[in-house]
C-alpha cells in the first residue's frame, strides 16, 4: 500500500497549482464571465495560456497532443485545476468535453478522430453530449430514451428533443444518443450546424462555469451518414458506460479543488475577522466547521484516489465510482455550504468567489446520476448480493 | 391549549392564498424581475393589486392604514405571501421595510411618522436599515460599530460605511445606526438623497427577491438635524432589539411559504415523472424525502406559531425567537434543498421556480444572526443558567 | 391560538414533578431495578406512593378511578413522569398497560372491564399486548399475521408464536391478535395462566425500564370462550388503530421527559467540569450541543402538544401521530446521544442515569412503527395526494 | 499510489477471517461472556486457540513472540479480529493491552520487558493504563492531572484516584501517570497487588467486551522503586503520545470489523425478512441505509489505511490520527445504528449480536479523545495555520 505521489505527479501538481494561481485566477472577475459561462473569447485566451504552460488537455493521449495522464494523475491535476472556476476551461478538461475526449479515444474511428477529436483536444473547438431528454424521456433512467434513429438508405434520421445539454451553444459537434427501431440505443456524431438541429433555448441555470451554459436542443429529421455513427450499433448505452464512470470521477476531482478553494477562503476570513472579542476562527462554533471541512476534503480525496487507482488497474469501477460520486458530491457540497456560512455576507455576494462556487456546485449532486440513483444501485447490489466482500481491496 | 385558527384568520389565509395564486404568481416570469430584485415599476403594479385586494401592509396598525395584524395573524398571512417570491413585495411586507415599519410605529415621533412612515405604509416609498459594516465593523457582533455620529451644533454628523444594505438603491430614506462620542449607539433617520450619502456599489448576490438588491453605502459627513434622531440617544441597540425578534420571525414566516412552494412543486413533479418503471413519488428514495419535507414544514410552522403567540402575550421572546430562527432557517432550507434534488435538472434551472427559491433563501441562515450566533446565545444562556424550566410554556 | 396551560394543568405538572423528584428518583439505584425491569415488589411500592399522591393511572376515566386526563393533559403529566425511568411504572402509565387501558375503555364489555380492566387500573395487575410475531409473521406489516384463531364450538382455539411481548412475564392477562379462518383479524383476552400459554424465554434487551422485560410467548391450542373476545370479530386491526395513535404519542411524551432528564444531567455536569481552562459549558463545542438539545426538546414538545390537541378534537390523527412518532423518537434520541457525549465516561457508565436512558430509549425508534414505516406512510400519502393542505391546521 | 495488499497481507487477512469464523464466533453466546467482559477462563481458552493458529499478539515484535506487524498490516488483521466482540481478546490485541505493549516496546527497560512485557505478549497476564481521573482531575485535558508522585528516598510515593480504568480487575500490573513535584508528569509501572492499590468499585458500563470491565482505582501512598519508572522523568505525557496515535487508530480498526459484522447481519436479515409484499432489502427505505453503510465502511477503511501508512513512514500522524478517530468513530457508529434500525426487534435484543455491538461501541466516540476534543485540535491547527497544504499527501 502506498499513498506517495511520484516525483512526476508532485511536479505536475506544483506546476498546475502555480499556473492556476498565476495565470487563471485573475480572470475570475473578468466581465467575460457571463451567466452562461465564460465567452469563447475568454476561453481562447485561457486555452492559449495552458498551451504555453504545457498543460493543455493533459488527459488526452500523447499521440493526440495531451500528456497521457493516468486516472491517478488526473486526480492530482484536476483537483488543482478545479481550484478556480476557470481552471477546467483553461486546461480543456471541463465537462462535457473531457468525457467526450475520453470516450472518443476509445471508440471513434481514425477518420472521426481526425475530423472531430483532434481540434477538440487542441482546444480549438467544443462539443456536447446529447443524452438527457425532457419528460417522459431519458433522465435518471436511460432506458426511457425517446429520441429515435431511423435507417433511411445509408443514412440515419434522428428525431427528438434533448435537454440540459451543457455547452451546446457554441459547440462544433455533438454526440447524440438515440433509440434504434429494435429498441437498442446507438450514439452518433454530428456537426451542430447540420440542418434540423435547433437550439430551442438556453436555460438560466444556477451554475455559470460551463462555456455555453445549458440548452434545450431539438433534432428534426437530422440526417447522419453511416460513417458518423460512434461505436457499435445498439451498444450506445454500453459505450456510454465507458464514458460515465471516469467522467463521474473527474467531476469529483474538479469539485474537490473548488471545495478546497471555498475552504481556504473561509479559513483566511475566519482568521482575520473578529467577533465577540476574538477572531472567528478562535470560536469553536466556527473552528469545528473548519475541522469538518478538513475531514470532508480528506475523505473525498482518498475516495477519489482509490477509485482512480482501480480504474488504472483496468477495473470498470462501476461500484466504486458510484460510491465516489455520492461521497464526493455530498462531502464537497458540505464544505462549500459551511464556507458560505462562515463568510456570512461575503459568502452570499460577489465579495468572495465562494458564492459562485456555491451556485456552480449544486447541480453536481444531480448530474451523472443523482445521489438517489447511486444509492439505489449500491443498495440493489447489496440486496441481490453476494455483497462485495471488501469494498476497498 | 388551542391550535385552531379563528374564522377571521382562516378568512385572511384564504384571501391571501387566492390573491397570491391569482394576482401575483403570473408575474414571476415577468422580465422586470431582475438579479437585483423586481423593478420599482413592477413593485408598484403589485402594490396596486394588493391595495385593491385590501391586503396592503397588513401588519401596520389600522390608524396607519394597515390591518393591525397580531403576530399570530402575521404567521398566517406572511406564510401565504411567501408562497411567491413576489408575494412579500406585493403585500409590502418584505424586509427591511416590514421591520422598519414595526420599529417606527414603536419609537418614531408623530412628525417622523407623518414624513416617513405614512408613505412607506402606503407602499409609495421604500426604506433601508443601515446597521451592518464591513470588517472590522459591526457584523454579527453589533458592539463593533465603527460608524460615528458626532454632535455639531444642533446637528449630528455621520461618518462611516455600511454594507449588505438591502433595498438601498431606490430607497427614499434610511435608518442609520451610529456610535456616539461616549461609545453608545443611536439611530437616525435620513433621506437617501442627502449630501454625503453615496451608494458605492450594488453587490451581486445569490438572492434576487429584494427590490433594490443589496449595496455598499458610504456616509461622509452627513448632517442630520436633531429632529431626525430615531428614538433615544444611546439606546440604538436596545431599540434595534424591538425590531429584531419580530423581524427575525417574519423571515421565518415568509420563507416557510417559499419552502412550501418548493415542496409542492417537487410533489407535483414526483407524481408525474417516471423512472425505472414507476413514478418518482413511488420510489421510497424520493417519497422519504417528501416525508421529511412534510416533517420540516410542520415543525417550522409550530415553532413560528408558538413564538408569535409569545410575542402577542407581550413576551420579548428573545430566546424563543432565537430558537425559531435557527430551527426555521435550517428546516426550511432542507425542504428547498430536497426539492431541488427531486426536481433534478428542473431544480437547478429556470424550468421551475425552485432554483430561484434556492438562491433566494441561502442568506436566510446568515442574516438577522447566523445560526452560529443564535446557538452561541442559546448555549450561553444554558451555561449560565438557571435554564428556562420549560421552553414551551 | 393558545399555548397557555390551564391552572389545573399547571398544578398537575407541578405535583407530578415534585412527586417524581421526591418519591421516585431515589429508587433509581434500588437493586430491585433489574435488567428485565423493576421487580413486581418495587413496582408495588412505587404504585402505593402514586396512589397516596393521587396520581395513579391518571389517564383512566374517573369512573374507573383515574383522573380522566385529556390527551393534552397527558402530554403534561407523562412528560413529567418520564423524567425518571421509574416514573411511568409508579404512575401506572407505562407501556403496554397504558395503551391496553385506553383500548379496553373503548371496546371492552362491562364484564371484561370488571374482570380485567378494574384491577389493571388499580395497579394490582399488569397486562401484555400480543401482536408482533417472529418472521415470517407480523412485524412492521400487520397484514402478515400468522397466529390463528379457529372456531371450535363456542370457543376459539389460538395457535401461534408472539415475540417482543413487553411485560409478558408477570402479566395477569394478555390481549392477543389472531387471524380468523376468513383472513380477518380479531383480538382476544386471556389470562396468562390458561393452558397452552408458554413463555418460551425472556429476551435480553437493551432496555431495562419495562416491568417483566420482553418475551417470546407460545400459544398452543389455547381455548378462549366467546365472551373473552375483545371487540368485534374481524375488526382486530381496526381496533388496534384506536390503541395505536394515542399509544404512539404517549411514548413520545414519556421519552420527552427522559430526554429532558438526560439534558439536565449534561447541563449540570458541563457547568461544573473544567477542561482546557474553562468549564465544558463555556466551550462552544459543548454549548452548541446543549443548544441543539434545547431546540430538539422544544420541537418535540410542540409536536406532541399539537397532536394531543388534535386527538382531543376527535381527530384520528393518524398522519399527525406518524409525524410525531418520527420527529420525537429522533429528536429525543439526539438529545440523549449528545448528553452521553458531553458526560463522557459518566455517560457510558452507571455514574449517571444517562447511560440507562440511552439503553432504554434506543428501541423507541423501532416500536409502534419504525421511523422507516412512518416515513413510508407519510410519503405514500403525499404521493397519492391530495396532500393535506396544511399539516398543522 | 497503490491500494493493493501484498500476498502476505492477503494471506493474513484470510487466516484471521477464518480463525474468527471457525474458532471464535461460537463463543459469543458462551455464558462466560459477562457484563464485565469475558472471564479470565474464557479469555485463556480463546488465547490458546490464537496461539495454535499462530495469530497471538501479532502486533508485538518477533523478538517478543509476535508477528511484527506494520501499521498497515494491523489495519488488515485488526479489522478481521474486530468482526467478533471476542476476536480482539482472542488475538490479545484488545485495549488497553495492545497500546501498553506498543508503548513498552518503545520505552521500557530490558528488565521491565522481561518482568512485565514478556508474559503480557504471551497472553498470560493483562495490564491496565491508569491515566483518567475523576473531576477535577485529568479527563479530556491531561494537563489537569491530580495524582501525585512524591520522591521519598530512592522510591516514589503515588497518591490519587483513577477512573474508567479498563481491565483493572484481574490485571497483573498497571502503568500509572502521575504529577511530579515540579508539575511535570511521569509514568510508573506497578504490580496491581502492591500495598495501597484498591479497586474501589467496578463500574457498570454500556460495553461488555473488555476483560475486567472498567473500574475506579485508588492509590494511597503506593511505593514504587526507581527501577519501575517507565520512561524518562517528566516525559510522561510525551511518552503517552507515542501510545496515543497508534492506539487510537487500532480502535478504529477493530471497530471497523465490528461495524462490518453489524452490517452483514443487517444485510442477511433484510434479504430474507418480508414486509409489505417484498423483502426489506427491496424497499429503498432500507436499501438506501445499506448503501450508506457501505459508504461509511468504505471511507473508514480508506482513512485507516492512509493513517496507518503514514505511521509506517515514521510520521507521528497526530493530525491524521485525530481525523481518523473522528471519522471512524462516527462512521462506524452510524453503520451500527442503522443496522440496529433495520433489524428492528432483533437489533435491540439478544436475538442478534448487533445489540451487543451497539452497546459496546458507544464509548468509542468518547475514549482516546471525544470527537469534540479532536475537532477542537484540528480546528485550532487550522486557525493558527499555516494549514497543512494537503492533508492526504
Amino acid at each position: 500500500m502506498d499513498f506517495q505521489l511520484t516525483p512526476e505527479q508532485d511536479d505536475l501538481r506544483q506546476r498546475t497549482r502555480r499556473f492556476i494561481a498565476d495565470e487563471v485566477m485573475s480572470f475570475e472577475t473578468d466581465p467575460r464571465c457571463t451567466p452562461h459561462g465564460p465567452t469563447e473569447d475568454l476561453r481562447q485566451e485561457l486555452i492559449a495560456r495552458a498551451r504555453s504552460a504545457g498543460l493543455l488537455t493533459p488527459h488526452a493521449s500523447r499521440e493526440l497532443g495531451g500528456l497521457g495522464l493516468s486516472h491517478v494523475d488526473k486526480a492530482i491535476v484536476f483537483e488543482e485545476a478545479g481550484y478556480s472556476p476557470l481552471g477546467p476551461v483553461a486546461l480543456n478538461i471541463h465537462a462535457p468535453d473531457e468525457g467526450n475526449i475520453h470516450l472518443m479515444e476509445l471508440v471513434a474511428t481514425p477518420a472521426q478522430k481526425a475530423r472531430w477529436l483532434k481540434p477538440l483536444v487542441g482546444g480549438h473547438t467544443r462539443s456536447c453530449f446529447c443524452m438527457t431528454e425532457p419528460a417522459p424521456g431519458a433522465g435518471s433512467d436511460p432506458s426511457m430514451l425517446q429520441t429515435t434513429a431511423r435507417r433511411d438508405g445509408s443514412d440515419y434520421v434522428i428525431d427528438g428533443t434533448k435537454i440540459h445539454i451543457t455547452g451546446a451553444v457554441g459547440s462544433a459537434f455533438a454526440i447524440v444518443m438515440a433509440r434504434m427501431e429494435d429498441g437498442s440505443a446507438t450514439m452518433f456524431l454530428t456537426d451542430m450546424e447540420r440542418p434540423g438541429i435547433t437550439i430551442e433555448r438556453q436555460l438560466d441555470a444556477l451554475d455559470s462555469c460551463f462555456t455555453g451554459g445549458h440548452a434545450l436542443v431539438r433534432f428534426d429529421g437530422v440526417r447522419i451518414p453511416e460513417g458518423d455513427r460512434l461505436g457499435e450499433i445498439g451498444l450506445g448505452l454500453r459505450h456510454a458506460q465507458l464514458r460515465l464512470a471516469p467522467a463521474r470521477l473527474t467531476h469529483c476531482m474538479r469539485w474537490l479543488g473548488a471545495a478546497r478553494r471555498a475552504h481556504d477562503t473561509a479559513v483566511a476570513y475566519a482568521r482575520e475577522r473578529e467577533a465577540f472579542g476574538q477572531s472567528l476562527a478562535s470560536h469553536e462554533g466556527v473552528s469545528f466547521m473548519l475541522a469538518d471541512n478538513e475531514l470532508d476534503l480528506h475523505t473525498a480525496r482518498l475516495v477519489i484516489w482509490h477509485c482512480a487507482w482501480l480504474l488504472d488497474q483496468g477495473d470498470q469501477a462501476g461500484h466504486a465510482s458510484s460510491m465516489a460520486k455520492v461521497l464526493c458530491s455530498e462531502a464537497e457540497w458540505r464544505v462549500v455550504d459551511r464556507s458560505v456560512q462562515i463568510l456570512g455576507g461575503r459568502g452570499v455576494t460577489d465579495l468572495s468567489i465562494v458564492s459562485r462556487i456555491f451556485s456552480d456546485m449544486r447541480a453536481f449532486r444531480i448530474y451523472d446520476g443523482p445521489s438517489e440513483v447511486h444509492r439505489w444501485r449500491i443498495g440493489r447490489q447489496i440486496a441481490r448480493g453476494p455483497r462485495p466482500a471488501e469494498v476497498a481491496r
